[in-house]
């Protein structure tokens, strides 16, 4: 891609080019508009080498834009604290809403790139991550968003003059990192490993290459490049992907009908067994803190199975430091107008940490299938999407437990009612919960379609029997401490190396 | 209150504390719904030594919650992205919502007692802070919030014990941090300054010492502490403070009576004072990005009056990693449940960036004042809670610079029937913005109150006369340029020690 790159002869003269820039300008001015109608969310990634003048073309592409419809971020120089997370989340986290532009100021490729030849990732782990980039791409693409990638290229002699140049003004040459002289010095294996990036990552969205040493040239490319692109995107209307038939381990279950929902613990048993392994949980709590392992425990189940009240059993001997549970409702119009996953995303746990999802991504192919608030498109693709995701957790080292709290409608139509004639207990049910219920048999179904499709060997389901509250409380605490006692023996975050930060525990 | 702190006798025995305790935690489980319907976000902080239990002490009193109601967070140790902003910031940030509890593992004293001890701020930024956190909790206070504070309180002796046991057990010794082993070394000092920290803030929230040893006890005093600050709130219904009569070093002015509308730039001059000044506004951004300077612009003015123009003509020359744009509309539900500012809070610039407000916290007097979005309560009180917001700013070197685009009635008449007569810019007006202008008269009164009793000498409005926009934009560029000039010559971020940190940029 880049490795044979030769400047184009420049086709047009300055006055042309100037012209074509003002018109390409007001075009993308008005872009908004239309993208709005369109409810179709634009990413515009600004790829290139250092120096090569990123920043100054995003300030060229932005300057006639109506603040409210773009954003920028750069990643050229991300934190630390990224580093705790699953390296596609700070990308994630950044996602626009229907409507906007967000440029990015480097993004996936420097940051997968730049860990590869700093040696901070295995090869095996350079290589998934290639395909990470992939399926990212795609899955932004099936739900809905334009990406325009951009590489701004420069030669090896022109990036040297240009850090010559930054080094001698004394406003500048805080901008001329360590990393800038590594890559001007190693400039040939930079070269190669772009290529190897690009050529790797071209289906989904392609690769503009624009010309680095001449400004004008370089704006009138990615101005033509962002409005083709919308232009078109607009045209054929927002993309609602199909599943892609990739396949995943499954592991074919667990399946409703083979839960004994008479299953049962004595008082007596309840009591040393609660304390036995709450004991034994906060104690492992300690070691995935200091290992730095990270946890995320979702629980779906009926309405009435007694979620709440698991949880606390299990969050009981946690410290609060080191967990969070997070309760998921509705999603806000922010949210809706995103990435479905992006409300996860942004609340995934930092290593070392645990997240407990009450409710959880899952709703995609329940309660949003059964009420039509996604496209039957949408929910069918999810199943691969989901998977996709929780893959990326665990190939990080997140241990990925997943709970489906289980009753018969007898036992929920009891606690209904007992909570409708409890006073203090009133609150906790809802006209919803009752229409919820009319739908038994359509949620049975999709329950087990999703047992079916998402319960892989690195995150299977768990069926847990909650007839009797004890003993589904026993059961999660049972195979969490289980699921923990394993990662930290295993101890081992896939394909990272030197995990270890300098300054240890500083910013838990 | 903590230097003469003795050992209570216990009164209860073991089995009434038990059930006391048991009572205490229903009627918690039980707040939340009277915290909602009363409307009020309740914030426990729990401040005390190191190692004296207070996660223990939060996990025993969230243990029965409902995640839905609650959240933790932890202060105790704070990455140090957060030193790039106001101290208060990342307190601002985790504001819970009404009708929600927040429990704050240490919070404001330990963070600005133990920047005092370990000398990182002077002395007189010392006081300063004691005094913000004073107006913090105030602020809370008045506009709903309940604030139980809690201290937990070991000797010395016991301290000493527990860090030994700490660092004897592989799973824990990891806890047990050098400020934990200082704070051991330095017990008296702390003491005597926990002290006087806690004589100087007693009288918004007063504290409540916990007797750290007797954990039983200690939980039990916290529960009550706790119910009995929510209840009494709940009986008194939510707190809309007063006026507090508080004196700023106001300007008295500028009124838009002295407003010169004529004023007016010819084309040839309007050329070359804007690209000199975008040249040098371009210099100076890199100049306080390198000092670390923070820089707040607010932008306030009529519909139409230009501000849009004029805000992308300031942002030309700047590097686009180094500003944000944001845009204000109306507040989310999420941010109307919150105090009015906390929304602003969340959005500052870190060190050596330029936040750019299109429309500001400012609404609060204008629109949310006519409009009767708040009580007449709230707006009276906010010109005093701005003015503190914007001296929080400034103390810690803020550059704010206000403007207020200014047209007369006939010029917005012009612009909208221009934009309604002009299809691709018809999205710009609304209905809303005629119904505005009906209401000029009373905007202009609302406009000429925030003029008077909001221009202090530390954060002055300008009045930018913009019937001749371009005039108004060579305006904006000649006040920002002197002002971050002034800026960066001065240099000066009050009350800081060792500001400088040693990853120098690595999180820009």
């Amino acid at each position: 891609m880049i490795k044979e790159y030769k400047r184009k002869e420049d086709k047009l003269d300055k006055s042309a080019r100037k012209a074509e820039i003002k018109r390409l300008r007001d075009f993308l001015v008005n872009e908004p508009q239309k993208i709005q109608a369109a409810k179709l969310p634009v990413v515009v990634l600004v790829e290139g080498w250092d120096c090569a003048g990123k920043g100054n073309l995003i300030r060229s592409l932005i300057c006639e834009l109506d603040p409210r419809f773009y954003s920028v971020k750069s990643f050229e120089r991300t934190p630390e604290s990224a580093e705790r997370y699953p390296f596609l989340k700070k990308f994630f986290d950044v996602l626009p809403e229907n409507g906007k532009f967000l440029f990015m100021d480097t993004g996936w490729m420097e940051d997968v790139v730049g860990k590869h030849l700093r040696r901070e990732i295995t090869a095996q782990e350079y290589k998934r991550r290639v395909e990470s980039c992939n399926t990212f791409e795609r899955q932004l693409r099936d739900n809905g968003y334009v990406v325009v990638k951009l590489f701004l290229h420069i030669s090896r002699d022109e990036q040297l003059k240009r850090i010559t140049d930054l080094k001698e003004d004394r406003d500048t040459q805080w901008r001329v990192s360590g990393d800038d002289l590594w890559q001007q010095q190693e400039y040939d294996k930079f070269l190669s490993t772009y290529d190897d990036f690009m050529e790797a990552t071209d289906d989904v969205a392609p690769w503009h290459v624009l010309d680095g040493e001449g400004r004008s040239r370089a704006l009138y490319d990615a101005l033509k490049a962002i409005t083709d692109t919308v232009e078109a995107a607009v045209e054929a209307g927002r993309c609602e992907g199909q599943p892609t038939g990739k396949k995943f381990p499954l592991l074919g279950g667990p399946s409703q009908k083979d839960a004994d929902l008479s299953a049962a613990i004595s008082e007596e048993d309840y009591k040393a067994e609660l304390k036995r392994l709450q004991k034994k949980l906060g104690k492992l709590h300690n070691q995935i803190y200091r290992k730095r392992i990270p946890v995320v425990i979702c629980y779906e189940g009926w309405d009435a199975a007694g979620k709440g009240g698991n949880i606390r059993r299990l969050t009981y001997p946690l410290d609060p430091r080191g967990f969070d549970v997070i309760p998921i409702a509705s999603p806000t119009p922010g949210e809706k107008n995103r990435h479905f996953l992006w409300r996860f995303w942004t609340k995934l746990p930092r290593s070392g940490h645990i997240a407990i999802f009450d409710r959880t991504w899952y709703g995609r192919v329940m309660v949003e299938r059964i009420e039509g608030f996604c496209s039957e498109n949408d929910w069918k693709r999810a199943y691969g999407e989901i998977n996709e995701f929780e893959r990326e957790l665990t190939d990080w080292g997140t241990v990925v437990l997943k709970f489906w709290i289980h009753i018969d409608p007898d036992t929920q139509l009891e606690r209904f009612t007992a909570r409708q004639n409890t006073p203090e207990k009133q609150w906790k049910i809802t006209d919803e919960d009752w229409r919820n219920r009319d739908k038994w048999p359509q949620y049975e179904k999709a329950v087990e379609d999703m047992l079916q499709k998402t319960s892989t060997e690195y995150a299977p389901w768990h069926i847990i029997e909650s007839v009797d509250k004890k003993y589904a409380r026993i059961r999660t605490l049972q195979i969490t401490t289980e699921a923990l006692e394993k990662a930290v023996e295993d101890n081992v975050v896939r394909g990272i190396k030197a995990r270890k930060s300098k300054k240890k525990d500083e910013e838990d």
